[in-house]
């Protein structure tokens, strides 16, 4: 009886060359062939699951953005119940933060990801959607309800975020920009 | 006679051409053949004044930071003699953000660099000195001096500007989030 094909394992095998493709060597290498190399299946194979290059920069970034969304879940059930605002804002930023190896090829990818939509406008229509959702979670969360702060505090994340992936900032770095700021929006007194 | 080549004049246009290409079509299509088809030379032509493409990436990002140092410099002269820091700063950022056609090219090309750079740190060493060189002046005009803070309003310009070229700020939100930084930083009660 000839083996059944696995189509989500083999998906899989596929999405995390892919992934590894884009970390190591960056946007340019994701091909068809690039991928399919690093997979060690052929062209076509790929082709199969992923018909265009739209497709599969698309599928990587919702990769990188549902790892996000874990780390994200899991640092935050480690605060336990009713964390304060500014811990609660910390713990969610830090964890999106590419501060070690696995999180910074994730941000790479997205890295990666962005260059290519900022001359394809349309395919970025999922990140404007995430971007709207944190700010209005953020501007929840802060005393003052701003809006406008909260978009400055996603922005700032973002900027680290760059500078993080490019070594003009260290961890270290990032994080006491991280902590300047809360304390501008919580006041230093409240320090978390 | 046989016309005299004018090198510099023959640079200036291949580089012209590689700046349309990065912006347009991003950083994938910067390549000796797209740049010489552009620039309506050949390949070779290209070539013999960029020789690979991390030197045509450098040349580009030395072009958006030396467009970048123009527009500073013709926005802070238009303020006149000891302009108030606050309104130093938030003119010197908005003259470095993608608000307009011509800025966000130049910030699709920076993109572009920063993703190539991120799989290719020495090449990001350029970017590194500017980022300290900037930081340091940002916190000597702060009314804190506070270096965190200095580094935080920058990555929240970076932030901004990803934000502006990606779509998920208008200009105007983007510039709302930048006063309220700079109301953080200075106090509301000092608004320029």
């Amino acid at each position: 009886m000839p083996k059944k094909v696995d189509h989500q394992e083999r998906r899989t095998l596929i999405a995390d060359a892919l992934m590894r493709v884009a970390a190591d060597q960056g946007l340019e290498a994701v091909s068809l062939r690039h991928v399919a190399a690093e997979a060690g299946v052929s062209a076509g194979m790929v082709q199969h699951y992923f018909r265009t290059k739209d497709e599969m920069m698309a599928f990587a970034m919702a990769v990188v953005r549902e790892r996000g969304q874990i780390r994200v879940t899991e640092a935050l059930a480690r605060l336990g119940e009713n964390p304060a605002p500014r811990l609660l804002l910390r713990t969610m930023i830090a964890a999106l933060l590419p501060l070690d190896d696995r999180t910074r090829d994730d941000g790479r990818v997205a890295l990666a990801f962005l260059a290519y939509t900022a001359v394809r406008p349309a395919s970025a229509t999922g990140l404007r959607a995430d971007t709207m959702q944190l700010t209005s979670f953020i501007a929840s969360v802060l005393p003052t309800g701003d809006a406008a702060e909260a978009a400055g505090l996603l922005a700032l994340m973002e900027g680290l975020g760059l500078y993080l992936l490019g070594g003009q900032y260290t961890a270290e770095q990032a994080l006491d920009a991280l902590d300047a700021q809360l304390d501008l929006l919580f006041g230093s007194s409240a320090a978390a």
